[in-house]
């Protein structure tokens, strides 16, 4: 008896057929099998939402910038990262709070792309077990907004660097720290991870190149995935 | 406002101290870092509570028969799939419904004890961008138990067939096939996967040792993990 909306950039796709409601994404044609401006789109849209039902000001003023901001994001570079990764085994990629959704779909875009076994955690996580595999040259890559998480996220920033030499860490400030990637700045902490993905997936092309693949057409992936 | 439950091995832990009720485990001092028996006691803890609640007796007659099944488990043999994990660089564990969650305890426990990059799938997501690590080299362990998810899992395997020579499946059934792994008979399909973990156990053990790592002990890794 629940009410269904889809968020979809096909509009005669099966999923739409099957929910109540449809809100078009309007990216245009993605033509590649791993998905990138529909994610972002899709993220806009329930930031948009969420504008919406909540009526923050705050929150609302941040969306009415969030199309400059993704611009700008653009313009950050990352690629210091690029040589590094694409030399690793696998790495971990981390974020906490909303930044962990991005850090997931980045790991995922690694796999897709790179055939790089990158596995998301949050940084409330990762201490436990997945700390076995971290030996002084696995890479992680932290993503971190300016919310309540941030200061647990230096907390641990600072720990990581004692135990990795390849720690690459999204955020405001630090930009004289190894391994700092720039991000565009003033944005609300809810609306950062989607101008972060937007620069990340920049980073992600270069590693797939740097590694040979090609990241339009990943091994043993097609565009639609039929599961039972 | 919401009642809370714990199901703790150590009931004077800070956990027990911050619910309304506490269900000791009794699984006796879980002395390694990697828990294990605790892991167990919790899940057949929990399969108590939906006996209890649900009536079931199909459910409870399996319930019944479980710490028998748990015997029988220890004597299922996997370690034909030893070498080939140990060898790895990484691998995936699957499972689909209830033996995503034993799937995902599989990986950990391999991160932890084996310093091995495994990662957790439900046999219904695998098949989309991960799947771009897999080579004819890369290994998977899949756990399927007999219920409404077997007859996809069999078409995965059919399919990983052809993608990987290091498939590893526990399953009753197909004892005939390259890579099957034994599991114990006549369990009800929930309780399965407890069966299953415990199988395991003895598996994630022997590849740590093959790998020169000590599973008591994991690297980065003590027993009380502080999160803020």
């Amino acid at each position: 008896g629940a009410r269904t909306v889809a968020l979809v950039n096909v509009v005669d796709s099966p999923l739409a057929d099957t929910v109540d409601h449809v809100i078009p994404l309007l990216a245009g044609p993605e033509t590649s099998v791993a998905a990138t401006k529909s994610y972002i789109a899709t993220l806009s849209a329930i930031a948009q939402i969420v504008g919406a039902w909540t009526q923050d000001t705050s929150f609302n003023n941040g969306l009415s910038k969030l199309p400059n901001l993704l611009t700008s994001a653009l313009d950050q570079d990352w690629l210091g990262a690029s040589d590094t990764i694409a030399k690793s085994d696998g790495l971990y990629v981390i974020g906490r709070g909303p930044a962990f959704a991005i850090a997931q779909e980045a790991a995922l875009k690694f796999k897709e792309t790179s055939s790089l076994h990158a596995e998301a955690f949050s940084a409330a996580e990762v201490k436990h077990g997945p700390m076995a595999l971290v030996s002084k040259t696995f890479p992680m890559l932290v993503f971190s907004q300016q919310d309540a998480s941030r200061d647990s996220v230096e907390d641990f920033l600072t720990e990581m660097r004692g135990k990795t030499d390849n720690l690459f860490a999204a955020e405001t400030g630090y930009a004289d720290i190894k391994g700092h990637l720039p991000v565009v700045e003033d944005i609300h902490p809810l609306l950062a991870p989607i101008a972060m993905i937007q620069t990340f997936y920049t980073l992600a092309e270069n590693v797939a190149l740097a590694r040979g693949c090609n990241p339009d057409a990943p091994p043993h992936l097609s565009k639609v995935t039929e599961t039972h």
